[in-house]
């Protein structure tokens, strides 16, 4: 006899009801189940307890020392205490509803900064920046228009347009890649031309492979752009250089005429930050659009070279040096969540069920931790991100320091170097910690591919810096092109001490 | 004098008007631009046209003849021309969409394989499935649920179950990993306690771990499932068995009394799929509910354990050659997207941009493919997409072999070597294939990290592979052990032999 074949009409509302009996037979069964149960929390507690060095001193290390510590945790809570900064939800939201409750954050940002009352508000800033957590709308705002602007613009250019973007009343981005080039930037084919006439420039996409594609916050935000087009004057193709372009006017945010914008769609990672395309049609702009730090157009049309060929790479070090930070951080927030769950995760006890489990009672299952392949996985993943967080901060310091000898006494002899340096490391770290994050969430099994997990948006979020600012691949022959050319110097200046 | 400032108020519409001056100004830019350009569509052409061996040959060679090669081309026609089948809009979708419009799909293919009038309706399907890319609500059904009944259902469960199976009056999911338990099956914490009294199981989840935990189909679809659970009679534990066991009502798609079911969350893909968790509060279920091909328990509880201790052990044998023949369909599909881009994208001319460009006109950048880094990267993915075509191909004819030997006869002796081969197999093809995906990706620059590339996607829905099914680390373990124990056994013999 088979079971019984499935009714075809079941009574709508059923009240489960155990017996007594029922539970009476089961009792014996749950025993068997419930007889050795590990608590995941002491174990937890157990591990923290019996870390061989005070982990807040090495926290305080790592942050710049005590006092910061103790400003991070002040914002952390402040953070956790506004609404508008929570996580809830996130991992189930769509994109459009992902990208407004972003914006919203980066939005809030400002005011909480300010209202912490420190010293210097724009740190505080980058410090609630990390714990949201998510690249938003006005990422390229903050870190690629604001510093091209700075780096790029003439003192005047800086006066007029950074009251406006630290107050956001502008919302700006980097149009640089475009549909057609990415990596080889003098193949770019949006055009600037210059009017002498009129001292105007005429920007122009001629081509569908010039359409810009890919600037962060494009598709919605932003209101302006630094926009990479081959500069044109007096006949003569001057190659890329950046221009300031209205994309959107401040009144109801409708596209300037002559401007077409709009999101590029769903990708991978980063759904938060609405990247997006731009086309020209023959449109204006005044001659001062220009950046003109570096490289001047006259009004009537002369064009003045920079004064040092490569001063404008400046800002692009600024970028990598930036992409090493985050590598850290990513690589610490994979690994943090992988050792936890490593530590708290049971699993098996190829030693015999009833032999001693880690740290307990006969018969526990064996902590995932304790298994060769997790320690080989997952340790050098923790070195490595204690590794990159000193890496980037030297790197960092690399970078102000040349930034103010650039600055203050011209000179740019430290460039070759720290362009050198800051590619290789750029492509070494992004590679590094993408595939970190992967092999953290292939640690803890199933649970690493649910959302909740964390490691599939970290992953999505983070696997673009092996591409943008330059792929990993070119990046790393550059590097290696710096290291041949100074170890033949070498080479040529022993020589000449031998002869 | 800088740029004008920011208007406060902008008329509400501009018609965008381009004078001729303005016009006859960017042409001359517009000609250099212009001057050089590639046509993607040729290239693609040429590439194939100088192809040194017949495409359709191989094609019909890799699915077994030219008749096979032409019914799959009227299979893909007919899906193309059927609405139901179409894939547009598929990474706009949110979860929801995504999951209805792939079961549908799923619902339409039935009448379709049944339509095109082959003799095997069934390998019709297989087909359509693969073309539908997209795993769905019903993968479980089709790929775990009949198989074990199949496989471990004797005769009467065969004949009782297999036709509500296969009109789709039920619909199956296999529940075996817990929230606790994956890789460690002794460990399963569901019990299923016998009443001799009542000839009835007790189904029953004893701890929040013993939570079934990621079962395909069950956060909506399923309506059965085939519960793995302790076996406990007369007290005794006697492991996991096999467990038919009504989840939802027929009638209105509720949840059982005792029963609670629900969708787990979204993923890192597989997000068409609802991978569910699955409750047990004292459900009684009929003796018969126990799949018994293998192991029996009489009426009066007696158990009586499978002649052929892993017996069992053949399902999963066949799903790990699914899994194998899977990384073959993925990594063909990464590849044939990433070969095609990088023949068509051009980029950079490092010979000077003066130099002859691959294939064309003076000037033209490069096709990428002609980048030794591109060729290194994909040209062995490539040939690994052929190789794991030949190995499917071979694991699943040694599949069958065993089948019929231990079905007919009743000889089990070919499955420690198909166990450790199918393991093996598993765990190197199904790293392999996640990690070319990713490669292929990486080749693609940034456009490979846009949704609609197809590569996040393809990455999320085979990424599973690596853990399910047996975490890869484990079977390699497993693999690893079964070749020493052949060796020591070579060793042995040789010793015999010299002695």
């Amino acid at each position: 006899m088979g079971p019984a074949p499935i009714p075809v009409r079941e009574p709508k509302v059923v009240t489960h009801i155990v017996d007594e009996r029922t539970r009476t037979l089961q009792k014996p069964s749950s025993a068997i189940i419930t007889a050795i149960q590990a608590d995941p929390k002491a174990d937890l507690r157990r591990e923290r307890s019996n870390a061989s060095f005070a982990s807040r001193e090495l926290a305080a290390l790592m942050v710049g020392g005590e006092a910061n510590l103790v400003l991070r945790e002040k914002i952390a809570a402040a953070v956790r205490a506004d609404p508008v900064f929570s996580k809830k939800g996130k991992y189930f939201m769509e994109r459009s509803e992902l990208y407004r409750t972003t914006l919203e954050k980066y939005l809030a940002l400002p005011k909480l900064a300010v209202s912490m009352g420190e010293k210097d508000p724009i740190a505080v800033g980058r410090i609630i920046r990390e714990l949201i957590d998510e690249p938003g709308g006005l990422d390229l705002h903050l870190g690629m228009f604001i510093p091209t602007i700075q780096g790029q613009g003439d003192k005047e250019q800086q006066k007029h347009w950074m009251p406006m973007c630290t107050r956001l009343q502008i919302i700006g981005t980097y149009a640089q890649t475009e549909l057609g080039h990415g990596t080889y930037i003098r193949g770019l084919e949006t055009t600037a031309t210059y009017d002498a006439e009129k001292e105007e420039f005429i920007v122009h996409s001629p081509t569908l492979t010039s359409t810009k594609w890919w600037p962060g916050g494009m598709g919605k935000t932003a209101t302006h752009a630094v926009v990479m087009a081959r500069l044109v004057t007096a006949g003569k193709d001057l190659g890329p250089h950046a221009f300031i372009v209205q994309i959107r006017r401040n009144e109801d945010h409708q596209t300037m005429p002559g401007v077409t914008a709009g999101d590029i769609g769903p990708k991978m990672g980063y759904n938060a930050v609405d990247n997006g395309f731009l086309r020209f049609d023959h449109v204006r702009v005044p001659r001062r659009a220009m950046l003109m730090k570096h490289s001047k157009v006259d009004p009537d049309g002369t064009y003045h070279p920079p004064p040092v060929a490569k001063a404008a790479y400046g800002t692009m070090v600024f970028v990598r040096s930036d992409i090493v930070m985050n590598a850290a951080l990513y690589m610490k927030k994979a690994v943090t969540i992988a050792m936890r769950y490593n530590l708290v995760r049971r699993q098996s006890n190829p030693g015999g069920e009833k032999s001693n489990g880690s740290h307990g009672q006969k018969g526990l299952e064996l902590q995932v931790i304790d298994y060769q392949h997790s320690q080989r996985s997952l340790f050098p993943v923790l070195a490595r991100a204690f590794a990159f967080h000193c890496t980037s901060d030297y790197m960092r310091r690399m970078y102000f320091r040349y930034e103010k000898t650039s600055r203050v006494d011209g000179d740019y002899s430290a460039l070759p170097e720290l362009h050198a340096t800051s590619s290789g490391l750029k492509a070494y770290c992004s590679w590094a910690t993408k595939d970190a994050i992967e092999l953290c969430r292939l640690c803890c099994g199933g649970q690493g591919f649910m959302a909740l997990a964390g490691f599939g948006s970290t992953f999505g979020n983070y696997a673009p810096n092996a591409t943008y600012e330059g792929d990993n691949n070119v990046l790393c022959l550059q590097t290696a092109r710096y290291l041949l050319k100074v170890a033949r110097a070498v080479a040529a200046a022993g020589r000449g001490k031998g002869g």
